[in-house]
């Protein structure tokens, strides 16, 4: 018999929105759903197009991936977490607090069986989860007066979102939601005692240090927070194999050059936010361990009643615990060698 | 007048061969080439095919990128640095002594210039770079004796590969090159008294703490050395814009994904090797401090007389100085905390 003839399969012609979480003026991570979209419309001729809308354009940012589970938009590039309201197994696809930092989410997601884990569960909402992004340690945010105990926590307005929210409340800190643009000016009049945004490149565009000038660190809530393009499930299913695996690999290259972005950019803003009165803090050893203990706590609650929750979040501490046990050998042992050059002036 | 109408073109078949400077056996390293390819074929389903083959059986793994420049293969996946003794330019493109981490090189070559930088310099050698991949920082070899202090590795012979062969002469050690194979039973006999290869996973294969228990932290001469797809120039330029991009993204997201898998496979191999005998040190503080300074001065020797080399490497000094300052905030405390618990057995 003969073969059949090949025929050129014409590469379909694919157009979706792509609803995004957050705005334009934070630019590096929309930038990270650019990234994707450039990647993915450069590999196919422009063939596979993801339209990018900043938040509120189509959905308003906090309801993007409720937009894509019910399939009113193709595709979201969000913050899982944002949505723990629905179930805290949504904030194991983004952090929790005192969770794995960037590169060990990342070995996690794609060694530890972690992407698997997560879409098991993404499925069962109508979703297909790709990780793409990621802030690296945030900073823990802007205090009007200074933190010396656990003890100046008590009563604190903070303006702090989602999930950890749950967990400071626990040291008594009266945790706030408000949107971005908002922020300043309720520290301004005393609102709020405190905000947490992202990190030196963004919160240096609000200009907080003017009226809130102590910047605590670490962000213990935000280790690692890894962004994600969702997509409706059925929509998954329908792409062929090619762009299946062309909006992959543009996720996992965009999930990395987002975390590039801002290793170069933090640095920096860091500088500049100091030489404008900015007050570096760390946390007090007492709020850092009071933390993490009402962190295991809440853990321990979920788990107790959700299963997936807890199948997901005891395969990321089992990670976790190792990986810190490594970390401690060549890489925190290469960086402090190289953070004491850097303070003796030699770098 | 009338558009022309859109005639399909459908995607060319394109067969390349792509040498690799490592074995097999080096499965992690080897498999970022795999990775790459795969992600390559499944956009193209198949039509842009890149055949790895393992050191040797094309092109020796020290004369990939001498082939490709060559025309003899069309790409190769190496560490540029193999490649000092023609340029000391060249091992920019991976790492040199004291250099920048995971996340800072990865910041400097998709943010700060880097890579166009380092093309800058490659293209005269006739090749394109794709960053492909990282180690994340090594370990600091296998030793028969401890090191207690400088004067301890006077004299020392230790397998010790490339580049940084040149900085750590500058301390008494009498460099070695030995391939992989031969190190073992080198050790044994003690023909060398210390060998570096790379870090747990792949060291633990190897059985080394078997006759040189001594493992030291850091590998102070691969704080993050980057692995990279280079391109014979002409074929490149060959490349439709779709395989351009297709082949980047493919890059980039292997880059970030074998350094996944380091992090996920090394914390296991730590611990079965100490199980198993090898006793962890940390290199005594004046053997940093000295062979830091020893770096230094060959950085200075290269710089008076090489162009391309001072332009780049001062461009990745730089940043590093800035990076490492951030580095000391929000990174570096959240996972000292982690770490801190790690210990208490907390985590």
């Amino acid at each position: 018999t003969l073969a059949a003839p090949a025929i050129a399969q014409e590469a379909p012609t694919v157009t979706w929105r792509v609803t995004s979480s957050f705005p334009k003026s934070l630019d590096t991570i929309y930038g990270a759903a650019e990234t994707m979209s450039k990647y993915v419309s450069e590999a196919t001729d422009g063939k596979f197009t993801l339209q990018i809308f900043p938040a509120g354009e189509l959905v308003p940012g906090l309801e993007a991936a409720d937009a894509v589970s019910a399939g009113t938009v193709e595709a979201c590039h969000t913050a899982s977490y944002y949505y723990w309201g629905k179930d805290p197994t949504y904030a194991l696809g983004t952090t929790v607090p005192f969770g794995l930092n960037y590169r060990q989410m990342n070995a996690w997601l794609y060694y530890g069986g972690g992407i698997d884990l997560m879409n098991e569960f993404f499925n069962t909402q109508n979703l297909h989860y790709l990780p793409c992004g990621n802030t690296g340690v945030q900073m823990g945010g802007w205090y009007r007066k200074e933190i010396n105990s656990l003890a100046d926590m008590q009563g604190l307005k903070m303006r702090i979102g989602g999930f950890a929210g749950k967990v400071i409340e626990k040291l008594g800190v009266v945790p706030q939601q408000i949107a971005g643009g908002d922020i300043y000016p309720s520290l301004e009049k005393g609102t709020i005692d405190a905000a947490e945004w992202v990190g030196p490149y963004d919160d240096e565009k609000l200009g907080f240090q003017k009226v809130a000038p102590f910047y605590y660190y670490p962000g213990w809530w935000e280790g690692g927070p890894t962004l994600s393009t969702m997509v409706n499930l059925a929509k998954w299913n329908e792409l062929t194999p090619a762009y299946k695996a062309i909006l992959s690999s543009a996720c996992e290259a965009s999930n990395s050059n987002m975390m590039a972005s801002y290793d170069h950019k933090n640095p920096t803003a860091l500088k500049s936010l100091v030489a404008n009165g900015a007050q570096l803090r760390p946390f007090p050893q007492d709020v850092l361990t009071a933390a993490y203990e009402a962190a295991q706590e809440v853990y321990a609650e979920i788990s107790a009643t959700n299963a997936p929750f807890k199948k997901i979040h005891d395969s990321q501490t089992a990670f976790k615990r190792d990986a810190y046990l490594w970390a401690q050998i060549a890489e925190y042992n290469y960086d402090v060698f190289m953070m004491t050059q850097q303070q003796a002036g030699k770098l």
